[in-house]
């Protein structure tokens, strides 16, 4: 990136938006100062070092990142390239201490429990803006039959301790099998998923799976209706064919795969 | 954010940074792609919904956020609080599709293996910045003998399968044992971390303490050292002294840290 950008020295500011291009040290210095004590959120360009001490320390050299700062004390460095940042922080109790010294411009975040600090050494600008976002908007995470299906395979725990999947999508004479497994005492485990309140059909379509293994198989076989949720008339359903209910909410399942995505991703990361 | 900010229509660029206030549908359409297939680093403020569909699915809501997309493909939607983003996909083989319509730009995001589509529609825009870091510097991670010793306690099989700890800084005659436990066949075992090349010392040192502990426990005592690497003399020291090497990575053990943390606090995000 070159130093000088069409515009430098440019300010362009409103309530909600500031914009400077090319800023000294000093007029960086005031406006992260007065950002950061309005818990407005930060965006800075520049060139910078990066020192972190906490769960572990790390030391990055010189080189263009992107700062963001955001009104809760997150902090975020990120490099030119992958989805994750180099350095952050989660926000909280963090203090900042933000001052100016031969030309350089230091952003220190100090967090207590756990104890971390993240300075960022700035030598030269490009850019730095401050905002507001005004964001009220709702976040909702779905999971299909098939992200339960797939958590559960992953983490047959969700299901019951000792749980050790054998097969998925088995083909029995009444139609498939959505896990098919082993619980800890060996004894022959047939799931069926639903996503939303299960119904006494979901009931009656595990019952025929399980007559189905058991034509074959001269083992015991449990039966175990997994949905957020069972209607009314279910459970005595249950009761009745022998079969067990096991609660499970498949946010809780989209989660683990979001999350188990972001570990097997995340491992390229600092390697 | 108002959608009036001082400045408005102003355009600044330069081959390192572009940046438009309060543009056009049109005119960001024009940028981002641009942007997109030069590879530059791509940032927008602006009200915007997502759609995710990839591990799971997701909806956000209309809100004003901040769009960041990177050289490789990267994408990350950030809300006003939390260092985590909202929305993400890693960078790599992703193609991006940018269209205009009714007065909204829709970027979307797919992405091969695994599969999945994030879709940012916005309908307004209150800054568009491109631009391209130069930036080499080197990431150095660092683990203390203490992060080790963490490292170890969070995850025994650092050390070996079955590995239980049973406590750490134990103190005896000697001085304290960094950590102390139980193998898999009910051994006592004595660990001492180096997080540097172990000197002979560090085998004196553990074979006192095994000694100490044998004063008291009558039962078979191992002792491992912990180390990065081994000075040369030291193997055979090992040997003679009855003890044993385990080679284990400062740099790993940090990263183990590093992310046990991520995910203890990623647990508050989707909840």
């Amino acid at each position: 990136m070159s130093s000088k950008a069409i515009g430098e020295d440019e300010v362009s500011a409103s309530k909600y938006l500031t914009v400077l291009f090319a800023p000294s040290v000093d007029q960086t210095e005031e406006m992260v100062k007065t950002a950061v004590s309005q818990n407005r959120t930060l965006f800075i360009i520049g060139r910078c070092r990066v020192n972190y001490h906490g769960r572990a320390r790390s030391k990055l050299g010189s080189g263009e990142r992107i700062l963001i700062i955001k009104g809760d004390g997150s902090l975020l460095v990120h490099r030119s390239l992958g989805y994750e940042p180099v350095n952050w922080m989660p926000g909280g109790k963090v203090l900042f201490d933000v001052r100016s010294k031969d030309n350089t411009l230091e952003i220190r975040a100090v967090r207590q429990r756990p104890h971390e600090t993240v300075s960022v050494i700035f030598d030269r600008i490009q850019l730095v803006s401050s905002f507001v976002l005004d964001d009220s908007g709702e976040f909702s995470l779905y999971a299909s039959e098939e992200d339960m299906q797939k958590a559960i395979l992953l983490r047959p725990s969700l299901l019951e301790e000792g749980f050790k999947p054998i097969t998925y999508e088995k083909k029995v004479e009444p139609g498939f099998i959505d896990v098919y497994g082993e619980d800890k005492n060996g004894k022959l485990v047939v799931v069926e998923i639903k996503r939303k309140t299960a119904k006494k059909e979901a009931a009656l379509q595990l019952a025929k799976y399980i007559e189905a293994i058991h034509s074959k198989a001269n083992r015991e076989v449990r039966g175990i209706l997994v949905a957020p949720n069972i209607a009314k008339n279910v459970q005595r359903a249950l009761v009745t064919l022998g079969l067990e209910y096991k609660c499970l909410d498949p946010r809780k399942c989209a989660e683990i795969l979001t999350k188990s995505a972001t570990k097997k991703l995340g491992e390229y990361f600092s390697s």
